[in-house]
């Protein structure tokens, strides 16, 4: 039979591919976890109806969508989170305690052409915090996501978190003379500033009726990046006295949790057309290579159009792929987190051979993670090679008597068979 | 706007739920690691081609499968892992180190009507080893299953691994004299036989061409258990004067394994039509309700099938609904496996609370769950009781100074903001 591949765009996920995303996923879940965060998790597929309510019939192409034979309702496979999240809190709003603090680690499928850092499934770590409208829930949210970027060895020089604002780039419109009616028409070229040429860009700048001034310091605007905690810098630059309020605000809380020098101010940001409301913000390598690592912000009307109260929220989502390509680049995907066993198990002799299940499940029984030799060799030198191969802690050499013997410090002793677990865990 | 449900069969997991979901997936995981299995995952969908290579045509209809607008491919939602193990196992079988001890615990989707026991979604724990057609490797798969559920509180008297073995079962049939043509009917039989009346079943043998006392041993032989560590008596109910061979190896291995209190023998335990070749065994809650809460057993001529070399193997699914209901059932379904919080931190005076996220990001970085409270009350006896409910180790108090006050003992003292973390983990 000829060989079936696996769907395009998928992974399959082979011990040492998996130790990585196991050790991802946990990274997640413990950093969630410390910052207060609960786990909720939702189906794999969804009504497509749940899809279209956020991002209207647009959605369909992207998603994997099916519906039965026989049956009247379309699905599709979950392409996103914030759907589920959004009829899970609108269900039982009322009940929940405030505020909401719920992450999910789930795999998500988009029918995409596979590209780098863009596969057909992957992983998404998603963080929100719903019922809080304030400056410093917007900050421990993209602390929540900066706290990650430590855990699993970045720093500051190696990623920025560019933060906006949307009401602070409307206002920045405005007062560079873009009129009320060509807003949505700025945002747009906002967002796909990055895919044009400088030309193209200046063309289309030229469009939303401002002279070839305003078209420079509305280049400038979403071209120039300001650190946090020198917000005058950018008043200066837009002309304004003061900064904008809503950017000071922010600004304190990033200080205040002690993560400004992460983050760097970008009224370039706009995150798509979506349903964003307020503070926006994206993770990037600092050099600009690969996507972005992660993406969220303040959607306050999300959970009402989903049939809930109104209820404020800011959250982000970090996807795997992108997230481990950066840390690649940055050699930070190391290769020994598979689990390490504390002992290997091994007979010397023949007639000791049939006592290792029996050894191997007393260390099981006692919470240790416990190999054996498979092999009918009982030559002990090739066999402590395969111990010390697995990367085990102690050798437990079944002969005449038991032996443990340390793969680190090479002590070897003998040891009581009910002294086993106790001799393995010193 | 109306709210949208989650599609039919499907959960929703609020965190109290996700928290027993979590704690349930990392019994499996740590069981198996400790067990000396490697974690592997494959993608969500496959092609439906794969599901039909083992199970024909017939598994279509309970599959959720799709086509994209303007391909060619059909993919279903996995069903189950093991064309999925398979596939990966025959596309790498030279290079994966033998034996291939592997295990996953993901999530599957049948388009079934949803019961009791049995959902359209549910997460699976699967656990096989490859390369070894040795009992002892039976054996050491069954005690890896017996060691989660005693991992989560059971004892054998809670519930029983029903063991039987296909070769046996065919001697034995043989034996009775059913004909050799008509062991797929006695196996139809056998597998069907509890949706069967006593009377129905009665006739269905004698169909086989078994006299009335002949019918009346068939019915011995598929309802009588017998003890491992027995088999004497189970070769005197056969009239045989030694007992099966495979048996009597494999009892060997589990009695080695110290597991041969859980388990019986039970030579009505068919499992299906599937693709077993030699043990096959379900774990079963003792007194008989609940659908099975594990089953599996040996494939020698799985790998092969799908385009792989000769490769022998043994392994078991144990699904997550069946075995919370029974664990349900048994008070086992603890309600505080939450994570717990180290600390958590509120401000006694508004002075104190522009602190807050500088306290609480500090335990953070240093691995520390710490919690905040959120309200504008500086009510420090209200505090307490909030920090008292989320289950916190430690009260922390921000003030003229930073109390640390053990939730506990009631210990309360100062400590100074640079050994806070210390303070909290003491």
């Amino acid at each position: 039979m000829p060989k079936i591949q696996a769907p395009k765009g998928t992974r399959d996920f082979y011990p040492a591919d998996m130790a990585w995303h196991r050790h991802l996923l946990d990274a997640w879940r413990r950093v969630s976890v410390r910052n207060g965060f609960e786990e909720v998790d939702g189906p794999i597929f969804e009504t497509l109806e749940l899809y279209k309510v956020k991002s209207g019939e647009g959605i369909v192409s992207e998603l994997f969508s099916f519906r039965r034979t026989g049956g009247d309702t379309d699905f599709a496979i979950r392409p996103e989170f914030t759907p589920t999240l959004a009829r899970m809190v609108a269900d039982k709003a009322n009940a929940l305690p405030k505020p909401v603090k719920w992450f999910a680690t789930p795999n998500f499928c988009r029918a995409e052409r596979p590209q780098r850092g863009r596969l057909r499934e992957f992983w998404q770590w998603n963080v929100d915090l719903l019922g809080l409208d304030t400056p410093a829930a917007d900050a421990e949210v993209i602390f929540t996501c900066v706290d990650l970027l430590a855990e699993l060895g970045m720093d500051a020089t190696q990623v920025r978190v560019k933060v906006s604002h949307r009401d602070v780039v409307k206002q920045v419109l405005l007062t560079l003379g873009v009129p009320e009616e060509k807003l949505p028409g700025a945002f747009v070229l906002l967002d796909k500033r990055d895919k044009l040429t400088p030309a193209e860009f200046t063309k289309q700048a030229g469009g939303l009726g401002l002279d070839e001034h305003r078209v420079e310091r509305f280049e400038e605007v979403c071209r120039r990046k300001y650190r946090s905690g020198d917000l005058s810098h950018l008043a200066r630059s837009l002309g304004m006295t003061e900064p904008p309020e809503d950017l000071a605000l922010l600004d304190e809380q990033l200080r205040a949790f002690g993560i400004s020098d992460w983050c760097e101010y970008d009224l370039g940001i706009v995150r798509g057309l979506a349903y964003y409301t307020g503070t926006v913000f994206e993770v990037h390598e600092a050099t600009g290579v690969e996507r972005a690592v992660a993406g969220g912000g303040r959607y306050d009307q999300l959970i009402e159009l989903f049939g809930g109260p109104a209820m404020p929220a800011v959250g982000f989502g970090m996807g795997d792929v992108v997230l481990t390509n950066v840390l690649a680049d940055k050699g930070l995907v190391p290769d020994d987190v598979a689990p390490r066993p504390d002992a290997f198990v091994f007979a010397a002799s023949d007639e000791a051979a049939a006592g290792l299940p029996a050894v191997v499940s007393q260390l099981r029984r006692a919470g240790l993670h416990a190999r054996m030799s498979y092999k009918t060799t009982r030559n002990v030198g090739k066999l402590l090679k395969d111990a010390t191969g697995c990367g085990a802690r102690f050798a437990v050499i079944l002969g005449d008597d038991v032996q443990v013997k340390n793969l680190e410090t090479g002590e070897q002793k003998a040891v009581a068979l009910d002294g086993l677990a106790g001799a393995v865990t010193d």
